[in-house]
């Protein structure tokens, strides 16, 4: 089993003012600072198109339910790579709603179907 | 070149108070009342998680980026299957900014990379 884990380095967060790094890119670098859980692999990318919800991050995998999370930030970090876990370890992405992290609960902004 | 637009029938739209027939199931029948574009085909799907944005749509396809959109009506039919046929004709569904409908350029939830 597997998932992508996109996560927006753009993202400005919900600060007013432009900081550097981005948000996105502070999200990014505390995901990767740890080690992954198995099957989950981490892109960056530019733009998730969520700018008014960032920090986003997405979560994919050929055959899967795709996810968009936003409203995030470095200190979800943890939270991030416990879901992602469980989505990878589906077939369908479909993680059961009480084993989902809190914030996977509150803070979806889509979800698409698999393709086949 | 192809498109899969799926939309939300369960949508409840910005009303406060439920309507029957759903909003999301009103705009999938203004959409599948005339022709399809070449290329697009559209599915109902219950719940894209996109609730408080209602109604909304994606658009995706093998190799190409999936687009999420919210905020839709029936009375956006037509945009959208504009918008649709356009992401069908490309080939990593990378529509150029211009040829956009405006209610894609404005009314984006988020969009996440191809799947390989």
């Amino acid at each position: 089993m597997r998932a992508i884990l996109h996560v927006c380095t753009t993202c400005r967060g919900v600060a007013a003012e432009p900081v550097e790094p981005r948000p996105g890119t502070r999200l990014h670098q505390a995901l990767e600072t740890g080690p992954l859980p198995d099957g989950v692999e981490l892109r960056a990318v530019e733009c998730l198109s969520a700018c008014s919800q960032g920090c986003s991050v997405a979560l994919s995998a050929p055959g899967k339910w795709t996810y968009v999370y936003g409203r995030l930030g470095p200190e979800d970090a943890d939270d991030i790579l416990t879901g992602a876990a469980a989505y990878a370890a589906t077939a369908d992405g479909l993680v059961p709603w009480r084993e989902r992290p809190t914030i996977f609960r509150k803070q979806s902004l889509a979800r698409v179907p698999p393709q086949e």
